[in-house]
């Protein structure tokens, strides 16, 4: 019998591949796919979202936020978690966190060559910004809205 | 090797028994332990609590939030999730989310004969309240912080 809310089958919500990268950024994350977990069952105040990153994608590129807590649980497969420190292999029931204003940039590569799945949660406010200290990006308010500019204030 | 923050390994986290609820209602999470995960590597602005309830025990008295958010993501076993409308098993890879001031009070019970786990998320405000329609229990405001009382306003 199928669930009904606020209960939900993951399975049931649609896969996402969007992103707000330009390219050549854009490329990178193109392994990967996001079911808006959070957003199904009628949630506001932070994003819940389950992540399944084939073999050779990566989560975002590396990053901080500004405003925002960031946390991760690995459900299955195995990623490598990329800080300021260097590399970790993370697998099922390992997690990581990130405290918002925490500068430490993070991502995770998937190297194996099987997928990887995890849960990633974030907090959601506007005036939150991500940071890209190995790549020339930024976002920058035009309008009202956060669009991406290289890091010399031309937009993309 | 061990993991070094911002990751960690959750097997690594204490678990934790603690319950703010008097009797008789402590009682019946007493089949309850949690691993705070976001604690353990620094976050403030939401909780994420890796979960695991023993057979017969409950997550919580059914409840509902008047500012947080809350989600939950099933990891293992079976719970059945109890609402206003009834009762619905859940299963690895089924989740639920409760938006904050959604009345429709809930809780987990564990009626298999094997243990359950899940990861739980909560928004953290301090001026949230849990409200039980089904019990003789309400939180309230005593020099400045929140304690238990009986919903004739008599403290426990």
């Amino acid at each position: 019998m199928p669930l009904k809310l606020p209960a939900l089958d993951a399975a049931a919500v649609p896969d996402i591949r969007a992103t707000g990268y330009p390219e050549p950024f854009r490329a990178r994350v193109a392994a990967r796919s996001k079911k808006k977990l959070g957003d199904a069952v009628g949630l506001t105040q932070f994003g819940v979202n389950l992540v399944t990153l084939e073999p050779r994608g990566q989560s975002a590129l590396r990053h901080w936020h500004t405003r925002e807590d960031e946390f991760i649980y690995m459900l299955s497969g195995e990623v490598v978690l990329v800080t300021d420190a260097g590399e970790q292999p993370l697998r099922a029931g390992q997690c990581a966190g990130y405290a918002a204003g925490s500068k430490d940039a993070h991502h995770f590569i998937n190297r194996s060559d099987q997928p990887a799945q995890y849960l990633e949660v974030g907090s959601r406010f506007d005036d939150d910004f991500a940071i890209y200290p190995d790549d020339d990006l930024m976002w920058v308010v035009k309008d009202g809205r956060q669009v991406t500019a290289h890091k010399d204030g031309r937009l993309y």
